[in-house]
């Protein structure tokens, strides 16, 4: 097993679909998370090929980008799908919740609190159940919506999933409108490694 | 071999990578080309499970998202990477340019002249050489910076790359100041199927 060492800020946001694989695998990694403060000297030293968090040390070679990150974990970890269609799908899935990172991005930056609040409000009313409804509907058509997204067993899309429903905007609540996919959230967080992850992973806004 | 039917409109764009995967393969496959105009009714249709293009028919199985669909040709015919570890620095490098793709977007839509114009100037002058800068890094780790982005083989990170110099804005001079990607481009086009596809497919702006 090769060593990982995996670095972010003190935020679940880009960094917790790997660290849910690595819960959902049962793998033992170094959970580093950098202060604010100390980045801007971290950035300097060179270390993180394009100056960004995350990055996945894997004995001593360093790996950027975070779904390509989580995506290298759930292949070495068989939680990516058993075959290129079942990937694919997983891909999809996990890439059509990504979509929502440039509107999320765009929240973070407007400085103007009016506006701020007006992109909320778009993001929470519609922006955000659009997506919930395509993920239902790519939900539903994998075997009725009853099982995982892909397949017959838990992939990364599940986890991806579990922290897009934790998203700090509106939060769980944003899948009550959608029972098939309420239900998957609920199944998926109830599993024995990762309710005992979330129960002992520190405490953050985002 | 499946049956692919690739549907996008009349660009390069979004779907060019995977025609460019599909070239390289030399992978025969249907290129439908949709109008504008068309666009409504085929969406109203219910045929793309996310309402969006490009989409991959797979015998007759819809495959929404472009990086899924090009990431899944690449498994499918050997240029995604020979292990975990390389097509986890080739999806590095894909999301590395994808991370444009909010600033195009951003571009495109703005309707005030005087502003696109001034977006456009930051995304040549800074974000698009800040690209490239990580990209040229990037490519040097890679033996010297002398073969391909990832291994020792071709990968779809290259024919991305492509696709990526290729963008209207500014074009191929974009490279210009990057040797050794501007030598990867060079050689990349000269391939005999990718310089043969690059001949003769549709003319269009992007």
């Amino acid at each position: 097993m090769p060593s990982y060492k995996l670095y972010y800020f003190n935020l679940r946001a880009r960094a917790e679909p790997s660290r849910l694989i690595l819960a959902a695998a049962g793998v033992d990694y170094e959970d580093v998370r950098i202060k604010r403060e100390n980045w801007p000297a971290e950035k300097a030293s060179g270390k993180f090929p394009l100056g960004q968090m995350p990055c996945l040390e894997v004995d001593g070679v360093m790996l950027a980008q975070s779904n390509a990150i989580a995506r290298y974990l759930a292949n070495e970890h068989g939680l990516a799908g058993k075959n290129n269609m079942e990937k694919a799908r997983a891909d999809m899935i996990v890439d059509t919740m990504g979509d929502l990172s440039p509107h999320l991005v765009k929240i973070i930056k407007e400085q103007d609190e009016t506006k701020k609040d007006e992109l909320k409000k778009e993001f929470t009313s519609k922006t955000l159940p659009a997506c919930n409804t395509s993920l239902e509907k790519l939900l539903i058509q994998n075997n009725g919506g009853d099982g995982y997204f892909v397949g017959s067993e838990l992939t990364w899309a599940d986890l991806v999933f579990v922290n897009h429903v934790q998203r700090p905007l509106p939060g769980p609540s944003s899948v009550d409108a959608f029972p098939k996919l309420k239900a998957l959230y609920e199944k998926v967080i109830a599993l024995p490694k990762i309710s005992e992850w979330i129960e002992k992973r520190p405490k953050t806004d985002m």
